[in-house]
């Protein structure tokens, strides 16, 4: 059997068999980032890797990929209801490369870092034909608890932040040369994203969520994943999900189905949520005040799986998304 | 200009110039790992990419990509004077790999990782056309305060644990198919690497060590790094080097010189350390204790730079090593 006969899915489903885990471990493999007991304090340590090709599209800037391995990495720790505290990079680069491209991205490293309140204290340099960043991002609860991924509680409503779908619109975009005016800001979702790690500091904070999920693999997928951490059913309503409304402009331009990115396609990095419905109001408030729209789109109920309405009609959210073992 | 025309060391000491610093960060880019305090807790974080083709020869099994993967970070952990507590991976790989690969290479990853005392705690996974292992590894300092690499003193004296050059030997045997009888050790040395977690844990505890390093690059170019943190100068002589034996034979045989392994030959992940020399004695007996051959190979003085004393002539020993980008 191929490791893509199971996908990253049944990976992650072996990796948790295989490693052991111990006391020191408080969040182990399955959540967005793992967290340790040091000493009594919780530490939380992530790490994702962006391969060029995969996760850079053609004529990404060296600003643009440092941004993407900031966020990309801050947005895990900022799920788990953390703060950022260090950043480290491996990286691995053609030798022919320019050097004012790695001081560039370097430059553009710690300016995001420090946008996120994190500083970059090491890493690793290699020699590879395409560029790879391995970013790691660990993590402190200033306040407030572990928020995992197994929280969700039937009665819970399903909150996400921002709009979405556009960044995977945007990679489209791209990688099919549409050049039609007025998308630029679909480019930009995709090349230039940024974490929700104010909103979540202040969520954690006031202790309002039970279970949180960034979307970097796309809604559903993430969904499917928040549904078998907590052992719960999720129901979503389509006309709920906040698509980005540039999405819909361009999917009825180029006659797509807007699905195929407010519900499947990924790195949005926003956040999906689980609250008890009385403390919603209080959610909703905090989000406004950071600027960040909020929107419930279904509810947590007992049972296992991801319900979609839409027309009239429920049905199961097929488990596809981002990922890149499909 | 490319970054080819600069080195690792130039890139290294770019990213010392580029990132910015903070009170949290108490080592920050240029040594072995990085340390962060975490209210009031030292934390100490690495990361090491492994890439296939340069990293792993070919033919290198799952188990031994795994061993090499944990030990080439846990040596630096080491090397801080601290406990590994945690490893994760991001891995990236060729989507038609057998299931049972990464079955075995998993299994193997946490068997090594608990060898070490630390736990898998989580990690990525991506598709690429050759396998790729970011490793990282979070430590602690369970007694004994921070190894660095900048606390070499003058009259210092310089000891190496193990012996030299077995893993580089390995690789040109290995790479060069080299198959004559008697060095199958060698090729094991290159591709089943140990690292000195036991042994720096009880020289930390003792609070006997002024400054180390691991030998992951090679003698020579990591005598460098600490000549250049530290601020001094580092005399070796080359008869008191401890060349592993069966390098020398493997040399006399194939008419090879044994400098090539043994100074500028790296992946041993043995450790340099500086010691008081009123406290070498006590520095010895712990390591023979823990069976680990321990060799006084020089001293620091005031000055810069690292010079060699060979035939009765000293000279700069050449800043070249196991680098990837020369």
């Amino acid at each position: 059997m191929k490791i893509s006969d199971v996908g990253e899915k049944g990976l992650v489903a072996l990796a948790k068999k295989i490693f052991r885990s111990g006391e020191i471990v408080k969040v182990g493999i399955g959540d967005d980032a793992a967290v340790l007991d040091v000493d009594g304090r919780s530490v939380v340590v992530t790490t994702d890797m962006l391969v060029s090709g995969t996760h850079f599209p053609p004529g990404t800037t060296p600003e643009q990929m440092a941004r993407k391995a900031v966020v990309a990495n801050v947005s895990d720790i900022a799920a788990m209801g953390a703060s950022p505290l260090a950043l480290l990079f491996s990286v691995a680069l053609p030798r022919n490369l320019e050097l004012s491209f790695v001081k560039r991205m370097m430059r553009e490293m710690d300016k995001v870092a420090g946008e996120y309140g994190a500083y970059v204290v090491g890493g690793d340099l290699d020699e590879s034909d395409k560029i790879i960043i391995t970013g790691i991002a660990i993590g402190i609860f200033r306040n407030g608890k572990i928020t995992k991924r197994s929280g969700a509680r039937p009665s819970d409503l399903v909150v996400v932040t921002g709009k979405l779908g556009g960044a995977s619109a945007g990679l489209k975009i791209l990688l099919e040369k549409i050049l039609k005016k007025g998308f630029e800001r679909l480019v930009r979702a995709q090349l230039e994203p940024r974490a929700r790690v104010r909103e979540a500091e202040a969520l954690a904070k006031a202790g309002l969520v039970n279970s949180a999920i960034d979307l970097s693999d796309g809604l559903a997928s993430n969904l499917w994943h928040l549904s078998r951490e907590s052992g719960v059913k999720l129901t979503i309503e389509r006309d709920l999900v906040p698509d980005d409304p540039l999405v819909k402009k361009f999917c009825a331009a180029e006659h797509l189905n807007p699905d195929d990115f407010v519900l499947f396609g990924g790195e949005d990095f926003e956040l999906a949520l689980t609250v008890r419905p009385e403390k919603l109001w209080r959610v909703m408030k905090i989000l406004q005040k950071k600027g960040c729209p909020a929107t419930v789109i279904g509810r947590v109920s007992k049972g296992r799986g991801v319900q979609i309405k839409k027309n009239g009609k429920t049905s199961e959210l097929p488990d596809r998304g981002y990922e890149h073992f499909q």
